[in-house]
């Protein structure tokens, strides 16, 4: 079953050249042959590389239409699976049933298969490599439509090329202020959440499969792991769509970051889920009913896999952030971008190297690089390594996206039993149900600003399955059962995408959530300021809840973060040597950099502005002029009489660390700028 | 020979997961043993691919080194290699030959191979697809070391992911206003220079043949067909080395000019040429002797598919200037750079799709895509295009390097011969002497700025062979004579970057050929200022020069392309409806953007400002100014009594366009920007 090749490049293999290669060799009459069908199946390849190609320029241009004519009611993801849709009908029925061309030949072997194989035809001697094991059923209709051969891609494709990038671009513009201060519910979300709605959606499928075998609708096996499986594949939830209204719309930034939050911690906890759950292997004669040992193995397996992941990606994170501080790279952008890329990169190859998974390892390298190594590189590298993976977000997300689209026509597998598809839908509504509506409640007990019921339902109703959940499930569709969760999983990803997509805006208004309010998320660069800020109005307010707020691991997480890691991994920050007791004097001052001593005093100022525009923040802009006077909070700082503050607290360090990090992706990214005064 | 599958992305295969995707279904033991081999090989995989990227990073840092430092005598390409070969040498002799872990099994088929084989073991079906013929002699020292093997990239790679990006940024990086104002002389050197380069070589080499078969120093066959191959491969031009120390010093614009536009042409004009005689296949007995139908067939062949890709090329890029002219795209500049991505990387699969060269549509639209729908991009789509295939052009230009280092010891095929390498390295010598001499001297009859002595001796050394050679000769190393030519290829490669691109800079100095001239291109982000406007002074003698130059078919092209083309892909230009015949008024009005009647006035006055700027030069910055007063040329304009032309030839507007064009990119790019001042 293993597939070590992705034969996807070779799509754009060169059809021509494999024709000439040989022309000056002795010409064979069947060389020539071959040639020719290896010169056609390059071919093949370039067009059917170049049908996705064409689908996403013309998913490109509707998007623009659709954002030019601000229609709401159809994301670009889904408008992305409607193409691939009309694609796959197209090639499906549209295309000749090429059989017999590639006619399989058979001879036994009496050990297992090797990974290469040397076949001698009338004296030549050929190499093959092995691609996967083939049902014996299904022998016969093994590539039946060489077009339908061609557009399907290897499912590790789908891990291995365009997931990293999304998933890293997720990590990577994480909005950290609101991140950090919603932690502890994200992490609750995304842990314990996604695994009870794992659990529940498994047992409840275990009982539509029982019931699927009373009526006799089921024709082969399905285990009660394998509905874990498919609990632990559907609960990565991924609401780019309802992500990407938020945005346009400027909704609260507590509930984007809740969702966002979950959705990417949960995408990391499902994959590890999922494999933990294909690890679950209960030892004896029963082999697919509960073992307790085999079930502490799972949990075991959980743990390793996800903090070795985590750490992986956090060291090359910090190792990232070591080059850049203590070279001078960032004289040269683009040798600083080159370097940040690959380093990027290495994380998920090391991590699966040391058998981790690498997709989780990318998530937190992101984070880890937008936190510290961000700060390092120059103006320049800031903008071209946001675009960079920006660019290589959005290509993958709409590629996946379409492909989903193409896959639900020309994947030639599917089994779509209505019970069970019936059952999943209301499965994963109930797992929805039991993992927000009791989580909330809980976290609400220690929330000093509690999640409303209002945000509650918003959560519930943004339970979108995506790329993720489609990701995990082509993985393996050897078995019926697989098949079975794939096809329903399309399904679901169709059904979300569409219809809970499409109504997150009246969805929004029906729930008297606000809207117009989140000057620090992306705004389309449309002339709208006005909206944008207008939105900046309650801000200060949301700030200063924020405060209130912080939990005390929260508090000792960010003073250790801005006393002893940012000074040591950026240019930022304290000097080491004023935080460090003094018998580290030596050390302290090898790492702590000049520029944190030059910049003293000058940060000090700058930050005193901040602190001073966090509290009392007057926006000038064109005409408008918003003035918003937020109380300040329980502040423990002395503040001397100018108004700027000499002495601050690890709290207020943190606030203004963020407001920094804030303002300087405001100010040096592609964003409105909003000039800022003083009125002190 | 023919391999359609890539196996190099499977690098980046997960190898945990590969384990564990049967574990619901039966486990019998083989199986598991299959799944921890196909584990161990992608955790190999990854591994090697992971060898790569840290030689890339560690290739970083030591350029950054070298650059912070400001050592010339080795450039980032040749330390690449260096660091290659460094790798190369541990895994050949660091690493244990696992022999016998693939033991290649035996079957025999009656007819022609197939592309896919299904292999039955122990009642088990195994899907096998085909990767390449083997030479009988062969088998045996097939894949002797599981880490060589991994490292060896399939030479498809090469042509079909690596090439593209590098050759499309050269495209798209073009200066203009040299390039095309060298246009003449730069397609002599390229076009016929080439060709007179491949048959001097071919013929020279079939003499060093003839000799090793008569000192019995050849072991097999080798075709006068394939010299002519050696020729066509060893006459691609890839002065990166010196083209980036050029740069940085800001050599002479036109020397810079002929070699770049020399380099690049000469690198479609070279794969065209090699797939023509690959084509050249004489009928009859006499199969590897002159045949005039098959040699006029090829010179067919060759000016078919150099203008079919041409054509594939600039159609896209004209498809694009539409798209991005008639759309408003330009308010979403990552929706406009992803589509600017796709539509570039079509033209490369369309022109393999019909059987043309992608990587020379690829070169072609580059330069459309700069020429046309640049103009069109928004602010934000034209910087993120650029860095984006800056930076994709760094890594590949740097991996192809590096591997090439890492080829001298890992491939397992090579053949060494002394005389054969020192006929190719007097040949090439010849060859390039017999290229630029005769050629410069029949130019110089017809330039009025002519090549200088110095000049040619610069092209002369200058003739680097790099990626393009390395990579046509790796495409087919099949036979014994190709195994040769592609030792011998590698061993100039190295020579020249090594040797040559290290002493450019003597060189320079010994022919006393001035550094320090040019402000458009790109200065090193570095605070040598002063360097850079000190250059500005010969400019405007410079461009002086070039109105006298300019010949009558390149001003003839440009008044169309300023009249028609511009208006018609761009916002730019005069409106149709004033240079189209006044029957075409319908048309024109459609086709002519509002823009351009909008920006008319204004145009006017910023294009006179330039023209201003073109003979009377003010350039102020810090406390340095220099005035050039340079002379004004044979103008046909007539100019009002303020200073302002009220109407201009099409020889002026082709100064003022290209005057346009560089200013636009200086101010828009990441250069320095001068403060222009009109002093009229």
């Amino acid at each position: 079953m293993a597939r070590p090749l992705l034969p996807l490049l070779l799509l754009a293999a060169g059809g021509l050249w494999a024709a000439e290669r040989s022309g000056s060799s002795s010409s064979a009459m069947e060389e020539l042959a071959t040639e020719k069908e290896a010169e056609e199946s390059h071919r093949q390849d370039s067009v059917s590389l170049l049908t996705f190609i064409l689908l996403l320029t013309l998913t490109i241009l509707t998007i623009w239409l659709f954002k030019h004519r601000r229609v709401r009611f159809l994301h670009e993801t889904g408008l992305a699976m409607i193409y691939g849709l009309i694609v796959g009908v197209i090639l499906r029925y549209g295309t000749p049933s090429t059989s017999g061309h590639d006619k399989p030949f058979s001879c036994s072997q009496e050990d297992r298969p090797f990974t290469t194989l040397l076949v001698n035809v009338s004296g030549k001697f050929f190499e093959y490599t092995l691609k996967g094991e083939i049902s014996p059923g299904k022998i016969h209709n093994v590539e039946q439509n060489d077009m339908l051969r061609k557009v399907t891609f290897d499912p590790e494709v789908f891990f291995n090329i365009l997931l990293p990038p999304i998933i890293f671009h997720a990590g990577y513009s994480l909005k950290k202020r609101h991140f950090f201060r919603n932690l502890g519910s994200i992490l609750a979300y995304a842990f314990l959440g996604t695994a009870v709605s794992c659990f529940i959606i498994g047992n409840l499928m275990y009982g539509v499969v029982k019931l699927m075998k009373l009526v006799g609708q089921l024709s082969d096996k399905f285990y009660y792991t394998d509905c874990l499986l498919f609990g632990a594949i559907i609960s990565a939830t991924d609401p780019v769509t309802v992500l990407a209204i938020f945005n346009e719309l400027h909704a609260d930034v507590d509930l984007y970051a809740l969702l966002f939050g979950e959705s990417v911690l949960n995408d990391a906890v499902a994959i590890v889920l999922s494999s933990s759950i294909v690890a679950y292997q209960p030892t004896g004669e029963n082999t697919h009913a509960f073992d307790a040992a085999a079930f502490f193995k799972s949990v075991g397996v959980f743990l390793g896999i996800f903090s070795g992941s985590f750490m992986m990606g956090a060291v090359t994170g910090v190792v990232t952030a070591l080059v850049t501080k203590f070279t001078k790279l960032h004289c040269f952008p683009l040798l600083e971008t080159a370097l940040f890329f690959l380093m990027s990169w290495s994380t998920f190859l090391l991590a699966e190297a040391c058998g981790f998974t690498g997709v989780v390892a990318v998530l937190f390298c992101g984070i880890t690089q937008a936190h510290y190594t961000y700060n390092n590189l120059s103006v320049e590298s800031r903008s071209r390594t946001k675009q960079l993976f920006e660019v290589l977000h959005f290509l993958a997300e709409n590629f996946i996206f379409s492909y989903m689209g193409l896959a639900l026509f020309t994947f030639q597998k599917h089994i779509f039993s209505p019970v069970f598809i019936i059952g999943a839908f209301i499965a994963i509504f109930l797992g929805r149900a039991a993992h927000i509506y009791p989580l909330s409640f809980l976290l609400n007990l220690g929330r000093r600003h509690k999640i409303s019921w209002n945000f509650q339902h918003m959560m519930m109703f943004s339970g979108l399955r995506g790329a993720m959940a489609f990701a995990l499930a082509i993985r393996d569709t050897a078995t019926y059962s697989h098949q079975m969760m794939f096809s329903t999983t399309l399904l679901i990803v169709f059904f979300t995408v569409w219809i809970v997509g499409g109504g997150t805006t009246p969805m929004l208004s029906w729930l008297n959530i606000r809207v117009g309010v989140d000057p620090d998320q992306d705004p389309p660069p449309t002339n709208d300021s006005f909206q944008v800020l207008q939105g900046d109005g309650p801000d200060s307010e949301r700030r200063n809840r924020t405060k209130q707020e912080s939990a005390w691991l929260f508090r000792l997480w960010y003073s250790f973060d801005h006393n002893y890691l940012k000074p040591i991994l950026t240019h930022s920050g304290p000097p080491l040597t004023t935080t460090l007791p003094s018998w580290c004097g030596l050390i302290a001052r090898c790492l702590t950099s000049p520029q944190v001593y030059d910049n003293q005093e000058q940060l000090r100022e700058e930050d005193s502005d901040f602190i001073l525009n966090d509290g009392d923040l007057t926006v000038t802009y064109g005409d408008t002029t918003i003035t918003a006077n937020g109380s300040s909070g329980p502040h423990t700082a002395t503040t001397s009489l100018d108004g700027r503050r000499t002495k601050s607290s690890s709290e207020e360090a943190l606030e203004r660390d963020l407001g920094a990090a804030d303002h300087e992706v405001t100010s040096r990214g592609t964003r409105l700028v909003f000039p800022l005064e003083d009125n002190a």
